[in-house]
């Protein structure tokens, strides 16, 4: 049978479980959040739609010990304001308290037998993936950050809207930090099966736009709506299902990188053990000195994750 | 193809729109909200999903003019207090709101050519489905509230605890208003097939206990996280499927009733066109009674809807 | 994650692995057939969907260690004429083959570690599910025959066309054989949530033939078609996802009961660790009689199949 | 709501029927076929499913007239043997039989109102698209063959296998007839990502086992059981939610081409439209050659069919 972790059932949290239990996904969830009452209502509300729904689950709340068999966990805590990086926001403001929690939900975890992966969508999403992986002590390839899988669905979302496609007919990537650093690699992307930058200047597109488009699009979610949740949500719903049935997909997500020292985002192949494998990829000698300053920026902000320990 | 439209994209119409795209249930969707870039948002958040998901859709924003060959309208405007019952919530503080937009929409309705059910989330429940049937002068079937829809999963749920099977063992319907004065008509009721009355019996079960829980659990979702939303939209989505497909299933939805003057919810067949036949169900004396004091509820409702106009 | 081993790749256990991949019900399929190469092309023709799917999934051919840590395991071999009751086939015609069959499976099984459910599809379905269970010595709850949850969707799905209703807004079960002796519970049986004896009545609906229906329907398609597939993939489909989800929903398959000392169909509750409760229900006295002779028809095929042995 | 005739109902259009039930795709369902009583029988064995699937779902039998507001029609009939290309097998035994078929089903095609997409998977699949659009007069970009897609699934099946990932991270295509003269496109074809050819090499992979695997899987599958269903099915069960869901997803679909005068398979956008768009795929010159012969090899079969006409 198949479980599922979810450690912060705020709007994130919440929109993966709904997301999970409309499609039947999972058999069981443990659902995780200091705001006690908080959490007991999502699972009301949850339980509210079974009747109205195909499939069947069992939810249990705020039980860690019921995560010595899951799959997966989830850690979708923290503050909002921490996933923006728009220039009036400062987005550090609230890295003290996700710090506090990281550290007291790895303590706990600790304390199980969970031997499946985790997943972290937390905010600085690549630094707390390193920092989560220190306070456990899981092998690498077990701790996982949604990183920018995300940023990747806006760039295709984007591309299929200019080239008048599916998302679904755009290859490529946004590669590094899952911030303002970033870059959508277009030597390695395609539109309909060609190259992107062929197809660009074919069609008179301009990818700038396009990247632009992936990294902001979510401050104007962010804005009119106070935070994002459907697009993280689909995202890790993607990535929970590619781990439970080892499926060996290639996704761009925060893994560790020896090369560089530090987690963050590249291709790599996805499977029940988590990292199953490295995607060999290439880049532009352009876009190496772009991954190696994201990375760089990914360390920074590790720094600082581990000096508010 | 499949196209719905959903009027009102706070935390339920969102809820609903998520399940869906999730699902892939509808081709298209037009989501319409007063406020533009919430709405807009909305839209954006769900495209930032696509790429993640399995389904293929389209996403119209505020655009009436595109509701002409949906197949199902979905009303889930409206202020969240006014969806609980609770002697400490004065329910009709926003009720002159409520009214004033159902009108504008109704206004908007029909300068449009749609010719499909119109599904009313938007409470007072029943009073405002009579309401927009009156407002639109769409044909009383075509107009049809989700009523005790939601109330009766929760009784499910929560028998479904009792006894210790799944909600779906759990037969029966919560009747009238969907609102304090609504009641579950046990003597239809079953539990695994037996009468709900002897299986209470002997299991030792209080069946009051269950009814109180069904009306109750809403608050306790609502107190805690400030609206209630996976229910109701799993409900919506069950409705909105059974219209769909044309599946002339059994459902308490509410509808109007001439024996009674008003719309309220007791068990009707539901498909494609709507409310296509009325079940024969019966009831005791004293459940007889209950409608009858549950209906008059909701005709004064009616009147301080109208009066509200 | 989820793993279901299916014994047997004729077009029964095909349909079924077919319908379960399409969905993306379990993670892992263990494919098993004494037709080696058969079982291989199966198994490579559902590879060639996977990239057309939604779900990843793993395929085993024919390796009994790979049930270990199934959650379940179908029988679906068998010789299809077997499956038939009309006065013109003579179903126990192979009926030594399938036991025989069923005596190599059971001593395979036995080698492995495997502690999930049982479900027995093989006919004489009843009688073999109590072989099964004999030949392996697994606890009784733990293997379960369809039994009569196929002749019940197809009472279902004919008194639906009957009352103009879906299927699922007809409760009742038929219960004791999967074969001819079995009958149709009326006296608990409901219409859109109304006693049938009453709503046929009303309706000038004749019962018997609708029970005679859902006895013979089976027929009609395998004359037409030469199998039957579709209807019995659909309820082994629905018991599996009860089984793996540990859903305790109340279905009418066949199971051990002591007071007849056999295995026969009534309704049970139905989860991870197999039947976890019987259904309390009640019958008329003529139906007792029916469900008795049944019960014997049942032992005698029991009888013969262990002669066979 | 969603509409789909299927015309053939032998083993590939009755799997069809069965993955989309299963799945609750679409609402309605004609299903035709010169064998009634066999047709009926699927329709019988389908509804007998019904009570225990999630959705619902209409099927009518034999009526073209039903086919006025369907979404796409599928062709799925012919003689199994002409599926199939290896020396030993004479394919156009039975082609005589197919053309009468088809001239047959247009025939009746256009007596009615069908506005939709036709998808073709009757074979030889290329020169069939071309003598459906002739006979129907519908516009070429209405009338589709399921074409390579299936030899790509099963080409990124075996890719898969020796890349050790996900179908899903290989891309490219096999191109040109849907039959022996088709050839896989390295050039545009990646593996993570990455150009398959680079990966091949670094790997030591050899492309040109996969590419004959990819065409020969199909016989191998054919040799066992005597036919093939489920990846084909899953092949146009894709191509149809494609479809019906506008979606603009490329896909290597059998087209009619101008600067070949024939149908045959290179990538294209398809919608609700049918073909919307011409991907602007590049070859290499090899390539070029290899896809002129086999454009070639589709025009000798066009003379061939309207021959037997």
């Amino acid at each position: 049978m198949r479980k599922v972790g979810i450690i912060g059932m705020g709007h994130v949290g919440s929109a993966i479980a709904h997301a999970l239990v409309q499609e039947g996904t999972f058999d069981e969830y443990v659902l995780i959040d200091t705001k006690v009452e908080k959490v007991r209502a999502e699972a009301l509300d949850l339980e509210d739609a079974l009747a109205n729904q195909n499939g069947s689950y069992k939810i249990t709340v705020n039980d860690y010990a019921a995560l010595d068999d899951a799959d997966l966990v989830i850690s979708a805590l923290g503050h909002i304001a921490l996933q923006y990086n728009s220039v009036s926001k400062d987005r550090f403001t609230e890295l003290p308290y996700n710090v506090e929690q990281v550290q007291k939900v790895a303590t706990q975890l600790k304390k199980t037998s969970f031997a499946g992966v985790l997943v972290v969508i937390t905010n600085p999403c690549d630094a707390i993936s390193a920092f989560y992986q220190k306070e456990t002590g899981y092998p690498v390839e077990r701790v996982i950050g949604t990183g920018t899988l995300l940023d990747t669905a806006r760039m295709r979302a984007a591309a299929g809207q200019a080239f008048a496609v599916s998302p679904k007919s755009v290859a490529g990537y946004n590669l590094g930090e899952h911030g303002n650093t970033q870059f959508t690699a277009w030597s390695t992307g395609s539109v309909m099966g060609q190259p992107a930058l062929q197809m660009a200047e074919a069609a008179g597109v301009d990818l700038a736009e396009i990247e632009k488009a992936s990294i902001v699009r979510g401050n104007d979610v962010f804005d009119a709506k106070g935070y994002t949740s459907y697009g993280i949500a689909a995202a890790a719903v993607r990535l929970a299902k590619v781990i439970v049935s080892d499926a060996h997909e290639e996704l761009p997500v925060s893994h560790y990188q020896e090369a560089f020292g530090t987690y963050l985002s590249t291709p790599a192949i996805v499977g029940r053990q988590g990292i199953v494998a490295e995607s060999s990829w290439t880049l532009s000698s352009d876009e190496k000195e772009k991954l190696a300053a994201s990375a760089k920026s990914i360390s920074e902000k590790f720094s600082e994750v581990v000096g508010n320990e």
